[in-house]
């Protein structure tokens, strides 16, 4: 048995790896274009900012062995070429025609895998080719990131503001570089987080120093003898000696479309469950594959790390005589950038919406920890619903724990939970790991309340948007007076009571307005809006309270 | 509509309050006997130490008011009576029989809640109302312990090594004072773990200069004056001028008792779905009623203050006309100890065993994040399923992040999942958060591989009873000459091949015995284990490898 496998990157190695653990007796071969193999990539962003100091940690084991083609041969008896291109599959003859030192030979196979991974695109920019316009994708781009940075570039511009782009934004500024971080959609992380939530990381980077331009487009690159000086965005001129550019990475599928191997809507290579190409013998996984989304049952393009180790493993199952099989994918993303981590699962509520959902969402800012316990921090956390209850999405941020939420959530869509199920997990409480009801029960349980009629809510643009318009009507603040006077909303239409003034001074609220209750994270808001309404008043609490309101009206 | 509610606890108040939002006209009262309500008692331990500074902490909102009697009425109009007892439940006359500044009175109720809460259980122990020998359980006992640290008291022991156990054990160590902790079970928390993770707390007790002491029994507190002096354990005298019970705690059900209210098999009182007690107008909820584990389905007592803020909500719903219910348990728990932490969920290996269940185990050490990411720490996470891959319980312990584990695998059991569906969990990786497969992944994998006969295994624990033996067997360790020197496996029968030496060295290893092969955490011994079989020899791997074995060899 000759399995061959294209790609020296998680899901190809995996895949190897995990077939010799299953069939000792396989002739196991990887070729690999790079000069490493089995590379972290996620971890580039760490090495650019010198958190990590190494590359090769970046290849190591847990136990610090480096993972050398001698490593793979001596303990998988997996030969290993590095440097060597794939430059065509014949799958009549079931041969690989490789290119290594110049030279060219063909590797026969019986099960192929094709785990090419992705590449950086490239936007149509005038000037996208001059000297100082780099990725962050590779190893090589790293190093030519750092060789910029000790080349004193003082200014950046990253381009994109997606996961790649904040982290690159970070990396660039902890070098001490001033980032300018562009994109071209009304808010950043336009494919992952609804616009309110992604206020919360935009003004985060503004906090550290990065200036933020939405709704922007790069016009041109500017080069000074080839190298990159400037870019024109909005008509203006940014300076710039180094211009990240992260607008998303596509599937490398040449190999497999030159080969008549059949290429996803997506663009992605097309696998059944078991990740096996249109081709029986030619199994594909990794960055190079579309995935079949677990809610919505359409294929899509989300190449991650860890989606391509699990693809790894199905693919060694497979080609050794398994049947294993791989559902799916929730779209779960997480990063940090700066002290915040961002994370979402499942749909947003924009997705949900464009998708014909008739959707409940909820947003529970809440501590990550007991509010009374030392080195507490906020998170918020956001859930989307369909009227029946059925949990869609969530979308995480915050100084404190997020990471913990989305995962619950992720669980729980993935297993088909309900905010009831959300509202009823048996989840571990003590003070230093959680409130005593977490933030996603909190948030289940405001998602129950609006199913259940007992409130409604205005959502915080919605409310921007009224505040800005010339319309009447009240917006109570029910903050004590150091909240109020601490992070003051200022508006004629406001009127401010404290909660516990509100029952004795109802008659100071008028009967003919619509009233916005809004406290600081929405649980005092929900109790006002609660009694105004059993009073009569026509009342609606501000989701998310304060804690998203007050930054969406500073978002410039 | 009157409804009345005994005990001011987070069951109690929060089903106050909840009653209040969904009825504003009802009347709403709270009897509690104690000086204060809605104190956070999880919160104690923390307070004793000195990291939370003011009990008043532990009653505050988010927003920093003091939950007292006037809050009450101003914010929610509920009438809470603090040190008011409830003597008597007239069920005929629907009415609680109240005492208050030595007068007695009479509440009428439509609907009563009991909340009644949990006191500390009094073991038969000659001498334990000595001065000095305290609970941690109440305001009070926190105030009597700082007062006894004041008064010098440099020598503690505490009885009982559960959750309650360990939590004052750090409390009293981080007041200096030496610490004793004593377990009448072969190992500290006996009902949460099974005995090679619970080898781990105890060893880290250990590693903070906590003394402790299994498998033995406290035969006398003895007092001097009237004070303790000391405790006879095994026949010896330990010094002692604090001595902290934390034997568990019994459901206070007298009142409940004495009105005919129905008592369930665990000495709690008995609810159904809806909390309501044998008795339609009562319900019941907290720290005083048992609840259904979702996994056996049998009635079980164990009381949380999370499960008590859930309780308070089907309650509050329940008393204004709803029909909200409570699912039940999985006996979730967590806490921190020293720089551990300690979490289970569902059912250990022994629970499992003995509940009649074909058990599959999996052990998954692994740093909490990618080994290459700075601070990263590590973990152990165990997993428990059923043959048919129905996921049962797990258990984690480690410096690392173990309440995210925790939580997506109670999630998991919550809804139903196998180890085939964690396996293919979308959980969220960056390296700041997790391996590219997540431990629970990794742990699930490890059950996966078990489950379909790729490998078998030997339990720490069962290799080292062979250890102690005379048998004849071979230990293969595969771990590098520098882990091997640093954390070495000395014994006769142990062969020491680095991995990537291995395949080289195989006519080194016997074939007419059987071979446990063992590494740092498991997979370099899975992998000479997979290799070795297929080369025809009789192999296990050890579960969890030196990271566990090495703890338990290690355990006096």
């Amino acid at each position: 048995m000759k399995i061959v496998v294209i790609g020296g990157g998680a899901a190809g190695l995996k895949a190897a790896a995990r077939a010799r653990r299953r069939d000792e007796e396989a002739e196991i071969t990887v070729i690999e274009a790079g000069e490493y193999a089995s590379l972290s990539r996620c971890g580039l962003p760490y090495y650019v900012e010198g958190f990590v100091h190494e590359i090769e940690n970046l290849l190591e084991t847990t136990y610090g062995a480096t993972r050398t083609p001698e490593f793979f041969k001596e303990t998988k008896n997996i030969d290993l070429f590095t440097n060597t291109k794939a430059n065509r599959i014949d799958r009549v003859k079931k041969v690989v025609e490789i290119e290594r030192d110049g030279k060219t030979d063909e590797i026969p196979y019986d099960y192929l895998v094709i785990a090419t991974g992705s590449s950086p695109t490239k936007p149509p920019i005038p000037g996208i080719d001059a000297e100082g316009v780099v990725n962050l994708h590779s190893v090589e781009d790293a190093e030519k990131i750092i060789e910029l940075w000790e080349e004193e570039a003082e200014d950046a511009v990253v381009i994109g503001g997606g996961l790649v782009g904040m982290e690159s934004a970070e990396a660039l500024s902890r070098l001490d570089i001033n980032v300018t971080l562009v994109e071209m959609m009304p808010h950043v992380l336009p494919a992952c987080l609804d616009a309110e939530v992604a206020a919360l990381v935009e003004a985060h980077l503004r906090e550290n120093d990065v200036k933020v331009l939405v709704d922007s487009r790069v016009e041109e690159i500017i080069a000074n003898d080839g190298a990159v000086s400037g870019v024109k965005v909005n008509g203006s001129i940014i300076p710039a000696q180094l211009v990240l550019v992260a607008t998303g990475v596509k599937p490398d599928v040449k190999l497999a479309r030159d080969c008549g191997i059949e290429i996803g809507e997506t663009g992605a290579i097309k696998v059944n469950e078991y990740l096996q190409t249109s081709d029986k013998s030619v199994y594909a996984g990794g960055d190079c594959v579309e995935n079949r989304h677990l809610l919505t049952g359409k294929s899509v393009y989300i190449p991650l790390g860890s989606t391509a180790n699990k693809h790894g493993r199905v693919i060694g199952d497979n080609v050794t005589g398994g049947k294993s099989t791989f559902p799916g994918v929730l779209g779960t993303v997480i990063f940090k950038v700066f002290d915040f981590t961002v994370a979402r699962t499942g749909l947003t509520e924009r997705e949900a919406k464009q998708l014909g959902y008739d959707v409940i969402t909820a947003v529970a800012p809440t501590p990550d920890r007991f509010h009374y316990y030392p080195g507490q921090k906020p998170i918020r956390v956001k859930i989307v619903a369909d009227k029946s209850g059925k949990l869609l999405g969530a979308q995480a941020v915050g100084l404190g724990v997020v990471d913990k939420r989305i995962d619950v959530l992720a669980t729980a869509i993935q297993m088909n939970a309900t905010i009831d199920d959300v509202a009823n997990l048996d989840l571990a409480y003590a003070p230093p790991f959680s409130m005593a009801l977490d933030t996603v029960i909190a948030a289940a349980n405001i998602a129950r309340n609006k199913r259940d009629r007992l409130i409604e809510s205005i959502s915080p643009e919605e409310l921007k948007k009224k505040i800005e318009s010339n319309e009447d009507f009240a917006i109570l603040d029910v903050r004590t007076e150091k909240e109020a006077a601490g992070n003051p909303l200022s508006d004629d239409r406001v009127i401010h009571i404290p909660l516990d003034r509100l029952r004795r001074s109802i008659n100071e609220l008028p009967m003919d307005k619509e009233i916005y209750t809004v406290c600081q994270v929405g649980g005092r808001g929900y109790e006002a809006a609660r009694f105004l309404r059993q009073k009569g008043f026509n009342t609606r609490m501000v989701d998310g309270g304060m804690a998203i309101l007050s930054v969406l009206l500073k978002k410039p």
